[in-house]
């Protein structure tokens, strides 16, 4: 509703059937040389990104120099700076800071989460990360039984009677059998952020999640939980793949398993913190934005590389690509590296909310937040009613990018430029393939190492080209 | 000639016309429940390949606890063994050595390659690796000036006034903006390949040459060589590309530098060695065969994880997964491991001759050599005269590829299925994502934690999934 209201306040589109926005050049009925034109321009754009692209030595840096990024730390502040300086070179029409408050959480000293008394294996380590944004441990840890539920029925079949004074351990794998594993996570993070409370209603003491992840290995990925404000706050945590294997086999071998959770966790007062923002100004539709962006922030184990320190410097580099391409946008392109969409999302709502007083209509956004390997495509996103026909309109362009590997399809678009729907601008995801992202995700292991440089200049290619094509047909 | 004739023995064909050889049962005329079918069965497959496959740690076994496998050297006849003793656990049919005569070359002591007198560096190690079947150098090793070329005219226009007594530094890069890297590595390796003799005729001393990689690293990319026996044969190595880096610019600031080699590889007497067969025999036609191959030898660095331990891994697991999938093939589906691709083609060779002498028709080859990455499609190739619409009658397969992210496309097929050209089926390589493959190839670097369990099961699949429909639509 607030969103239909925001939208009409666009006075300029009031009287423009909306169908039209992508009408003004249907590039299947342009002239072949109009096309042979954008081939070209395309092409010049992955030339540069590929023999001049600077995302690669800008994440070396954002990663090695800065590290991990979690809203509210030292490593935000820093990088909020450090990218807008690096903006700041690329001789932009404007760079700023768009302040907002962030939710300020703290891991504290490291967890500690021991299996006691197996026959098997005695005391043992499970490497574990507690859950961002849980409450911590008293100091003298907990120490309970642990009892395994697969399912939300396990869950409720087991009640208070067999949950009270226990550790609820949600151990259902991310399904291996889906090609794209986004889907795979979808089916299991439910555990990871619903799991605290809903074992709480019940008088569990903690709760330990199976890491969400495809490989087994032993590094633990933590992420958000959402706390039911109805139900006890208790501690959460993620055991690596390897740990929760570990744990099961205890359960089923020796019939009960006893595990103590130390954790220093704790939430402070929300923290300042900004959006890095910079633009090229529209020659022709300066008030009609597109936007690339990622998000800065990260989580607070190894760098942040490809979650989402890919995502920015992709972004900034598309502006600089096709700045030094000799591009003049039409409309203004604008490069947002968002503050907090790991936990809280704050800089993406400020971004929307800004962006509706100040009255600028979004023609498009893209995000890039699914990591920096070699691109596969993107995926389009928009309110039905209205752009119900854009996906059609946009899948004629769809020659010109294949023969950089890229699909056109519907599916979701990116976090942070969700609270852009209200507008009713097309929303895209950059989706590169998926397979190697879930073995890093949230973990100490997502470093700069595992990023190929040309697979990071193919996506911010890509993500100019598509800039390109919006920028040149849109409205 | 030879490759027609051969083709005219295969009796029971001789009345059929070839075209009809896919038209058996045509997909786009196929009911919707054959194409559901279809559809449901290369999902069993996908869903095999990452639940139960073993591609990943047959893998690891042959790189960590067999490692490199150079035709001729231990490491190849362990492999022989132990790949022939995993297909003999299978439940084939049939699982067989078949014998072949390979060169046996061998590196010797590790290979020095110094820049000497340098006014910026002094005197400084180029990482080195000698090409695969150059002569070593005298004991004492070799030492003169550079002379750097990128092309043959420069090379040609040097002459022997610019080039007798000096050491030859082919420089031309590998061209980042070709997105598929293959196109990139087929502008680059003639320099390898016919290097040293070209050089030789001018009476250089002998060549080193800018290794074929994209990726700036220390890492030196061997490769096979081509001496020319009209000229004297000399020394070839490939340097790495930041010594490649180093060497240019010391040629360009200092106007000249010499450099030191030392090599001690030489070529011994053929060796005898082996392609391992395992195959399911076709309950229709056994006389027909469908090949599914990779190459078992490797160059001596690294662990010849990717090229092509993936391929022959891979390749095992097809046949494992069809059986195992409850698939009784109508034609025979052999998986063949192909003994020295890399510096001869014997394997190859002596498959296609065995496979004539019996009068083996090859209805389809297909061949992983592309690395183990996340799958993209398949290309296909043959004879255009006879089977040129073969390739339109497959397209009509590719919805059912689609979803596990597949493109069928012309182009080549793969090295060692080549001699089987002269039969006249399809060929077809599998074509796993390029933006990695030559980051590692031929180098160190080329070992097993390279490889993403996830995208080598994926690679198996597609190619039980492509000699599924091969099988059941062909002929």
């Amino acid at each position: 509703m607030e969103n239909y209201r925001s939208f009409t306040r666009i006075s300029r589109l009031c009287l423009l059937p909306l169908i039209v926005v992508f009408t003004h050049q249907n590039p299947m009925q342009a002239q072949s040389p109009e096309k042979d034109a954008d081939a070209a321009f395309i092409r010049k754009i992955y030339d540069q990104a590929l023999t001049d692209g600077r995302c690669y030595p800008w994440l070396e840096h954002l990663c090695l120099r800065i590290g991990h990024r979690l809203s509210g730390s030292t490593g935000a502040e820093k990088a909020v700076q450090w990218t807008r300086s690096t903006l700041d070179t690329m001789g932009l029409d404007s760079v700023w800071l768009q302040p907002c408050m962030v939710p300020h959480w703290e891991r504290g000293a490291p967890e500690q989460v021991r299996l006691t008394g197996s026959k098997a294996y005695g005391a043992v380590q499970l490497n574990a990360l507690a859950l961002g944004g849980s409450v911590g441990t008293p100091a003298a840890g907990i120490s309970a039984e642990v009892v395994e539920v697969k399912s939300w029925e396990e869950l409720d079949k087991l009640n208070e009677r067999g949950i009270r004074g226990k550790i609820v351990f949600y151990s259902r794998p991310m399904d291996p059998t889906k090609i794209r594993t986004f889907e795979a996570y979808g089916g299991a993070v439910d555990q990871r952020v619903q799991g605290a409370s809903r074992a709480a209603k019940y008088g569990a003491v903690a709760v330990l999640v199976r890491s969400m992840g495809l490989r087994l290995d032993d590094f633990p990925h933590t992420g958000s939980l959402r706390y039911d404000s109805a139900y006890t706050l208790i501690p959460a945590a993620a055991i690596s793949t390897l740990a929760a294997e570990k744990l099961s086999r205890v359960l089923k071998e020796e019939g009960k398993a006893t595990v103590s959770i130390k954790m220093n966790c704790r939430t402070l007062p929300d923290a300042p913190s900004f959006n890095v923002i910079g633009e090229i100004r529209g020659s022709e539709r300066p008030g009609d934005v597109i936007v690339v962006g990622g998000h800065l922030d990260s989580w607070d184990a190894g760098h942040g590389a490809h979650d989402d320190g890919a995502g920015c410097t992709q972004s900034m580099d598309v502006l600089r690509i096709l700045r030094r391409a000799g591009y003049r946008p039409r409309h203004t392109v604008r490069c947002v590296l968002f503050m907090n969409e790991e936990n809280g999302l704050r800089g993406g709502k400020k971004y929307a909310e800004e962006a509706e007083r100040k009255g600028e209509f979004h023609l498009a956004a893209i995000e890039s937040d699914a990591g920096g390997f070699t691109p596969r495509g993107f995926s389009f996103d928009g309110d039905e009613a209205v752009f119900g026909k854009f996906f059609e309109k946009i899948t004629a362009y769809e020659s010109l990018f294949e023969p950089y590997g890229l699909r056109l399809t519907k599916g979701g678009s990116g976090a942070d430029i969700g609270p852009l729907r209200g507008m009713k601008g097309l929303l895209s995801g950059y989706s590169p393939d998926s397979q190697r992202y879930f073995d890093l995700h949230h973990t100490a292991d997502d470093t700069f190492d595992k990023v190929n440089k040309r697979e990071l200049e193919l996506g911010a290619a890509s993500m100019a080209a598509l800039v390109y094509m919006l920028d040149k047909y849109g409205l």
